[in-house]
């Protein structure tokens, strides 16, 4: 097999919450402590390693705390909230994973970097918000923000909930950031959850600003695994594999498969939108921006436990290759 | 006069917050807008910047809200809330700097890492808390957070306050990350409220864990310029010098001066112990720790309005030499 030089992990909420989705300071450090053991073994083969994560129940908490202060302390707008996600995980995953790889002997230290990505003011996203985020709330509650000028929709009988924008990533701006300590030697956690959303109005560089929005953790790991240069792009999840015909008898994990049969099973409606979807389609987007000229681009989806087999080349996950 | 190769920038809350010490994001926003076209002018001299800053304003805010919505999301350590300041104004700085820069048309762009500063689990900071944070409570609800373990004090007319460790600054861990994007080009903008303070049980950097304090951010800075090898440690707050006798008929700035000069000012009782003072002691310890091999070192207390001149080697500031 090829020799794997640059991977990017993108880690999921079974990462970084207690097995009961538990956001408390507590929950996140004991997950993130089980993910760093894994990620340390991933380091010990000698790769370069870039890690992203999720942060959605973080942000949902940070999202209580502004609206239940709000009479007191002037609430931060959503893009911070990313950031505030970006720091507090991103120091936890460098305190739990530097002191793994000083107990390996292992010369690499952890990085994490405040990370902004752009996206397009146009983007439809912003006209149509669709991405859930906080908690539920009874309508009348509901009533009070949409007021004050929030999308809340009805999501049945837990209540309703805040929708936001979720534009597409374009470009993961502190990308050269990330590249410079990396080719350095850092282990480096960037862009969690999906990045800070920044709008550029001057589309030179000269006029950035955050604009409330989410983006997907999985489709901004993909983009950044191709600005990187990766050559493998890990989406470690809670499962082995991606799973055809979920929850009928027909059920079977995919193995190695490629962007032509992937996409057909996507097109055939066989990944929930909310949850494989977008795994499934940032791994073809990792492996279709890949050209000849690259290292042959991977993508696979497995759980967290395998990472390092991934690497390691043993038969896991579900593995994605353009052909 | 030498020539300046890597200098190390302390912005004070000025720099950050409105002229009422207003810490709204759109205050914070408009304060650090001012502040980037400063460094901006520092950038384009050439010299390598890295910037360090306060953050008072924005923990008392996260406390809050800790406070504000504990009954619904589980509140998070202190440490944490000093990270998630790190993360909003290192965003904040970076968006605005990178459009002075692009609009200038310098190649430098901004990096905010979090970074984490070292501290003694034994100081006597922990066993003594003196360092007020947080907003002014009367006295029956500070007792709640008294029985929940916290240390409050009666601060006078205002009412209680929060006071927690302020430990001594050991070592910024963080500091090869820094140095790496530093040689690299970018401008890093790190240490924010004096760091992240963690201790590290294993002593050998295999047990990191934050602890809840707040580091002297001036006192960081002197640190951090030391182990990244800076000529120049400028602190820019928002006087234009050091005063001498500062409210009496004889008051005087303080020009160039000797670190024996400065010392014996400061034994004498010349400057206010939350205020100037750590400013002077980081001075004199960023200077004091310079050793005949390097560069001379130098560090500036200045207004930010000035801390381009400081660079161009213009006659402004307090400036402080070991001879």
């Amino acid at each position: 097999m090829t020799l794997l030089r640059r991977v990017v992990i993108a880690l999921g909420g079974n990462a970084m919450t207690g097995p009961d989705g538990s956001a408390t300071p507590r929950a996140q450090r004991d997950a993130i402590a089980v993910a760093a053991r894994h990620i340390a073994e991933v380091v010990a083969t000698g790769v370069q390693v870039v890690l992203t994560h999720g942060n959605g129940p973080q942000v949902g908490n940070l999202l209580v705390k502004n609206e239940l202060a709000a009479h007191v302390v002037p609430p931060v707008p959503l893009d911070w909230n990313v950031a505030q996600t970006q720091a507090t995980i991103g120091l936890t995953i460098a305190d739990e994973l530097d002191a793994c790889l000083a107990a390996r002997g292992l010369p690499q230290r952890t990085a994490a970097v405040v990370t902004r990505t752009l996206v397009d003011a146009g983007d439809p996203g912003f006209s149509t918000p669709t991405k859930p985020v906080g908690r539920f709330l009874p309508r009348e509650e509901a009533q009070r923000f949409i007021a004050l000028g929030q999308n809340w929709e009805d999501r049945g009988p837990r209540g309703w909930r805040r929708v936001v924008a979720s534009p597409e990533p374009l470009s993961v701006i502190d990308v050269p950031a990330v590249n410079a300590l990396v080719t350095a030697g850092f282990v480096v956690v960037c862009a969690g959850g999906g990045g800070v959303p920044v709008v550029d109005e001057g589309h030179d560089g000269t006029a950035l600003h955050g604009i409330e929005a989410v983006i997907d953790k999985d489709l901004t790991a993909a983009l950044l695994a191709g600005e990187l240069g990766a050559d493998t792009l890990v989406i470690a999840t809670d499962v082995p594999n991606v799973m055809i015909d979920f929850g009928t008898p027909a059920q079977r994990p995919l193995g190695a498969v490629t962007a032509a049969e992937l996409r057909g099973h996507a097109a055939a409606g066989q990944f929930a939108r909310g949850s494989m979807g977008p795994k499934v389609d940032a791994a073809l987007r990792f492996v279709d921006g890949g050209n000849s000229a690259d290292t042959q681009r991977r993508a696979v989806i497995t759980s967290l436990e395998h990472i390092s087999d991934v690497v390691t080349g043993d038969d896991v996950g579900t593995v994605l290759t353009a052909l």
